[in-house]
């Protein structure tokens, strides 16, 4: 079976993890399991290439994540970070590890020299075996800014508050994601396009697969590079999501702050909404079973939460058997 | 006294520090003290710009530096380091501590931006506050090449065995200076130019002082930036220098090897002609004290064992009594 995941930080890792260990649990492999990594919060730090989703994926399922925090290196440590601060190198809202800078060293030099992104993906994750083909959604920079109210900014003549955009990093890093997002920009996405293998790894899929990552600006930037969409509008593959939404609200993250910004509520039903031009099945937990769907789309109600690997296998499993009834 | 010191890596730096304690015991200061650093041995690895000599003085002087080692820092960690070996980057035998690297991240990322590398050093004095003024010899980027054979190279028709350039850094580190120099490059010295501020720091002290660094790959690509020694050859401050040799060896390092690679002999009498357009005053050990010098350099001897800060501090004492005879 060939599955295509897309997927963004913390919630897609998991889940992608708890999917690898449902398929090592079946008889009927091998399978091969490839993942459209979100690109769209990278960001350069410290002169860096940080790409913290791929990051995420590639540390979860090649065994060195931090187990607690789901994101960053177990065992890290922060003598660069302290130094820099020493330096009042700027910004030092966001802390890196040691482990963690030589990722981004030799993703950085690779990229300098000319490397595109999803060959230097495919460097690191050769000493990862993260168990998958992990694939950037794009190799062309992209980055989503967040529009928020500037308090020192001067009003427009019209009384409009002043506004000012940051990186995303810093909306959701530095401010908590507290500032009322008044727009999500994912700036560089029209000139960008899938990078190698993104399209046929959707075209050739057995099944397509949405983690519970965040609607707007993981999975929804993934959707908005050209092409992404409608090679999953076009795929044969039944394509299956699980629910971000629990019952009103996030089960990991602040996506609610996303989809505020984007005038969708914030639940289950809302975001299988986003997805109804190509859904064909949603998981939702037990308490969101009787959300009214969109038309085509198959819902199913099982436990959500990711607690543990087990847990996690379980809703993967849950994903493909309905992928497997729609199919 | 505005004094202008040229100096290499661990040597220069030590000789420096001895200075600056000898200058504080001095009723007759403020004096200025401006250092033209060698950039000669700069290297970029892993995609960071690293310069061993400027970083030998800001760390030696500003209290940071590995105290036994006399290069790298204090408390040195290598969280980085493991990580970049797991990747398998290359080189692996230039091995970068966590708390240096910071240094070249602030380094890196501001020479990116189109920074001078003047400006840099700047910078990054204003943590380290080695109480001289740093300037690199150069912003232009120089790198000494080191040719030596090729054992694995075709010998040319003549049957003259074949050779190959490696970074200086290369021979030192990896190769411990040990095949034989049969050329030394300076790589980009032809087109470059003093830094800012170096001709004048020269051309405006009341001294110029050679410490006992490296006479070839040191203070020699130091001499060879065009201008630069045409400036010491016409500033009205006396000359003196340190000799690095002791008895036919070095005192440090293996500038043997380099003397060697430009005809020279490792002799205290040899290294003094090679600055005999401009040297005023000699300051060799006491065991070199019959050697011929070249004709109008004043030979002094003293002992030149740098063991400690009050030993270092007596011969830049004896440097200086020197100069105010010559002056």
């Amino acid at each position: 079976m060939r599955i295509t995941a897309l997927a963004g930080g913390v919630g897609g890792a998991r889940f992608l993890r708890g999917l690898l260990h449902h398929l090592d649990s079946r008889a009927d492999g091998p399978h091969e399991v490839t993942v459209i990594g979100n690109t769209a919060d990278d960001v350069t730090l410290h002169g860096l290439r940080i790409c913290p989703d791929l990051d995420t994926v590639m540390y979860t399922l090649g065994g060195g994540i931090h187990p607690d925090q789901g994101w960053g290196r177990a065992g890290e440590t922060f003598g660069v970070a302290a130094e820099l601060a020493e330096y009042g190198a700027e910004p030092q809202w966001f802390t890196l590890g040691d482990r963690d800078i030589a990722t981004h060293l030799v993703r950085s030099r690779m990229l300098g020299l000319g490397y595109p992104l999803s060959a230097v993906t495919e460097a690191l994750c050769a000493r990862w075996q993260p168990g998958v083909r992990l694939l950037p959604m794009s190799d062309d920079p992209i980055e989503t800014h967040v529009v928020i109210d500037d308090p020192e900014g001067e009003p427009s003549a019209d009384g409009t508050p002043a506004v000012k955009a940051v990186h995303f990093q810093e909306w959701w890093v530095r401010l908590h994601a507290a500032p009322v997002a008044r727009q999500i920009l994912a700036v560089g996405i029209e000139q960008a396009k899938p990078a190698p293998g993104v399209l046929d790894a959707i075209a050739e899929a057995d099944v397509v697969v949405l983690p519970p990552s965040n609607p707007v600006v993981s999975i929804g930037t993934i959707l908005a590079v050209p092409g992404l969409r409608d090679a999953i509008r076009a795929t044969k593959a039944p394509v299956v999501g699980v629910s971000p939404i629990i019952g009103g609200a996030p089960v990991r993250g602040m996506a609610d702050a996303c989809l505020s910004a984007i005038g969708v509520q914030t639940s289950a039903a809302a975001v299988a909404d986003l997805y109804s031009d190509f859904l064909g099945g949603w998981l939702v937990a037990p308490g969101d079973a009787q959300s009214p769907m969109p038309e085509g789309v198959t819902l199913r109600a099982v436990p959500l939460l990711m607690t543990d690997t087990e847990a996690t296998a379980a809703i993967a499993g849950a994903a493909l058997d309905l992928a497997a009834e729609l199919g």
